[in-house]
């Protein structure tokens, strides 16, 4: 039995934690911090948890979290790196759910935080928390850096092409368009973001520019192992009228070697040892709703034309695409069983 | 470990059964029935439960229904009563998510259901599954008629001041004006269930008679004691543009002693006891969110006026409403702890 | 051709205003004013709006609104009643769509709006702006107090019965459960009205007191000529997740004579002359999107238990509930015909 | 006044061309047919048109029929085609919102629709009634094929590059990622189609292959006068959860003069003298809800990357992607003002 923090308890991503964390056999959460509702019982502004827990909100207090076995930051971007250099130096395990471990370019993530970085050091240390993709390093270390919701379903919709042994796509062809339910904007009082302006409604956003795309573009360069050929792909997000889920439709050019090759056999090699990759038998369209609420992530292809790959991939962007992979991640870390705690089937309807 | 049957598996009950009895640690779902669907695999159908099954949909085969501990039937009514003696002589316990076992009376029976009863002795000694306030018949009987959702949330709202030791509402001032999520009208392809019939859309409907009032008379007078004071009570339901929950918001005229009693107290000391019943505290609103797939009904208590009583119930009619209350009951039948597989938090958001 | 000007056109019933406005044949919109957008064109913030105006914002000139003949006040409670001397005296109308000429009961108005009001004599002169049973007063007056949206479904829905000539209906028995689309709470930047804690989502609000119910009780002591006899009337609003629409399902006792009573011939009658009020044949169930967008109210009626009365309202909140009624209005008022502008057909779907 | 007749009058297209033409004051609609509901009014079906029509629903009476000035089919696909020649020796133009008379390659139409064309003669000299693109066929034209909802997108969105003198794209690189609202598949009783299977839920459909691809190529050969050059482009069409509304994201590679070009420039340019097609400011992201309920297109301009163009294309599918703009295209036709009767402000909210 570990103990947890949980920074930030008052977003989405701080509540999908505690639904599961708290439903954990190993895990009993210690901490939950807000800088707003200290002293307030986190089941009287989330009632859907009345029954579950008696936490109640408390000040950050570094000497409490220091005492956690593994603290999750469910933050704004720059806060865990402020708190790292003491977590760590205690001996206590981070795993962010927000941008502060996600780039490895310093540059990239100045220009798309507007942040200067405050531990650099312990950023080079620190995992890329993609669990399929880099278990070994999640294992080792000490600070995780959660990827982005979008960023999840592009890496793991590419892997087994750009990790082929030979070129199987063309990676300056690769589009993403991909959609999000509006609970991946978190829990803010914004007017762009009340119901009326988004029920019954569709639009792009961030089309000149999105921070997941630096996030992309290092991690496709990483599983590559090709530097300088991601930096033109296009990556435009949308919104969608629903709660939560998350689908992103991929198009990349097939190279001769991809037209000839088995890519549904392929994707479903790569991902046969992994739970929570579904690759879904040919003709297939995942749905957003098969994985509501589950840490499931779920894959289709198509070849609708000879030489174009259409990669189809669905997520909860609350779950495989936040909470659920940070909680992945803590199982691996601790050596727990991965699935412990992720194992709820989604809600259908 | 016991052996468990479910007949007419393609319903949103069906999937609902199977996403908790899958969970369930002390039962194997081994026979899931469906007229149309024999020889498919339930994943395929509901790729919710990719990964978490192999079960294929059969005919309904008797033989293999009898070697089953319990079977759920969440079939059209009228199903469940052909195929019980044969089951009951099996000493294979029943649990009908349909209406065949919830009227004892078999004239208001045939008149809503338009069907004559083809087991009526059966009838009399099945119980009615409002699992916290019919515990003790549930145990020991063979056959289990699962409560409607309507009837749910007004049998739970109103218990605590019907089993009163003094009068302290008017039985015949009782109005239910019901909300419920589009679920509540199942699976089926039909005009006035698509998406753009009833999306960003509310109507009332049934207002003329529905057939769970019969079921609300017949429950509010075993809970009460009381004949002939119900018949004429309202019920109205409403179809809300979303997928699960269900609210009711029930008036009721105090008598002089209702008017002084402490009915937050009266409700808070009746259920204190029952974990799937949480009483808010004065001033709370229950959100149909805070449930959303969770075996929970929340109820809050408002006197906006001196002499009326005003009680929100919320609940998701899929679980509490249906096949939540089913797995408790068949908990309660076998003795296992009441909450094993239930123990889920809802989805909020 | 008149000119109006609107006050506050950064809301929800601004832009209605201006979606209806700009389309009616002798109305010039010549001001439209903002306290944040001055300088703005109206169409960069409220895109449908393109192709069809090329207005600014302005910032509050009253000199600017004393050259209008009518101002529309789309603002919070409390703007209009400061201007309102001013623009009476330069002979200008004023539609007020807040509270401040709702409620004759200047105590009710202190008490559920929390200011003391700006201009009691102008506000004894003003006339409620229901349209069909005020329209005399409405012809003649300088100010009118446009209704708020739940009290108009109510006092369309009860007339006919309080107006008739024996007393049909126990007017203390009368129980509001009216329910709302997001819409009716305006546009701001709140938490609680962002999309991911409304949508898929039911709930009560207000319940042990809305600002709505005084009017409501002034309104209908003023239709019915008695006072203190519905002062204890139940008013419980609800919030579905839909844009625009309301639908209130109002119960009343019925008196000997009013169980005798033809009420479908009587509301028929009452109403035959109405072309924006719906009496639908026996047996219907009004629906709001079959008012959506439209300047219209739709009523249908239910006996189910003889004693009882269950009157269906369903309206468009920002239409007949806000601006199209407001509109409707202006069109008495000005001697227009009183559908002009208003003649639009509801989107269904 | 020209008398109209619809034929087909039970689905969305159907009533939503009696909303428009109720209100275009030179038509008059005189026949209204359904093979399911003759003999019944049509404001019992769709309540939103109650106080606006008498129509009474009747039988396909071809005699009827040739005594309209035109006659719209809003049926499925294959009507048309078969009472085509009745009709035009008659002299009653027709106005196709089925695929009858969409492609000229009477293969394609066999391939993807099933059905041999009734009368290849006629449609030889039928018009494409994409309104913008193809005016003077339209004018003269006696029938005319609607556009499909998704290629009226694509091709305002690409018409004014590839209509361009010098090649700007590359055609071979075109990618189109659509969204629609649910009402694009019409009113049908399908249980893929209910609200739970649809509600807060994102999928892709049709990608291996979709009725409007080859529309789209046989329109886009059209426009840029080349052939052959786009048999591979991708189109791959998604379903969101909204009711009315469509958003294409169309990719294409930008050629040398492409990426020197000021594209919003040549957009503004090219649709300068078009009132339903909106170029908006650079920067601008359509939304659909800024155009439901009005015959209006709206496009954006993006170039995320240095040779690639993004076009975003949002319409109402059952306005200017089908009923309205069938209606533009009757305006043409009778050389009545083009936007008679279509000048309507969208619901925003």
């Amino acid at each position: 039995m570990i103990s947890v923090g949980i920074v930030g308890g008052t977003g989405y991503t701080g509540v999908e934690l505690l639904r599961l964390l708290l439903r954990h056999s190993s895990v009993k959460v210690t901490v939950l911090t807000s800088r707003t509702e200290a002293g307030r019982r986190v089941d009287d502004m989330f009632p859907s948890l009345r029954g579950h827990t008696d936490l109640q909100y408390s000040d950050l207090d570094i000497e409490l979290l220091k005492q956690c076995d593994v603290v999750f930051f469910a933050t704004p971007h720059g806060v865990a790196m402020k708190h790292a250099e003491a977590l760590v130096a205690a001996n206590t395990k981070i795993i962010d759910l927000a941008a502060d471990f996600r780039l490895q370019d310093l540059k990239q993530f100045e220009k798309w935080y507007g942040l200067e970085h405050a531990c650099p050091e312990i950023l080079k240390q620190s995992a890329y928390g993609l669990s399929e993709l880099n278990r070994d390093q999640i294992k080792t270390a000490s600070v995780i850096g959660n990827p982005g919701c979008y960023p999840t379903t592009v890496q793991l919709g590419l892997a087994p092409v750009l990790k082929a042994s030979t070129a199987l796509v063309d990676p300056s062809s690769i589009i993403i368009d991909a959609k999000s339910g509006v609970s991946g904007a978190g829990r803010k009082a914004s007017l762009g973001m009340i119901y009326t302006e988004n029920a019954d409604n569709f639009k792009a956003y961030g089309v000149a520019g999105h921070r997941h795309h630096p996030e992309i573009v290092e991690a496709l360069e990483n599983i590559s192992g090709q530097k300088n050929v991601f930096n033109h792909i296009l990556f435009v997000p949308h919104l969608v009228p629903m709660i939560r889920g998350m689908l992103s439709t991929i198009y990349v050019d097939l190279t001769e070697e991809g037209v000839q090759a088995d890519l549904q056999g392929l994707y479903e090699e790569f991902y046969k040892n992994e739970q929570f990759v579904d690759v879904m038998p040919a003709g297939s369209t995942p749905e957003t709703r098969s994985v509501r609420g589950a840490n499931q992530l779920r894959i289709a292809l198509y070849k609708p034309q000879p030489k174009k790959l259409v990669i189809l991939v669905a997520q909860d962007n609350l779950v495989k695409g936040a909470a659920g992979q940070a909680v992945q991640n803590m199982n691996i870390m601790f050596g727990f069983v991965e699935n412990q705690g992720l194992d709820g089937i989604g809600l259908l309807p």
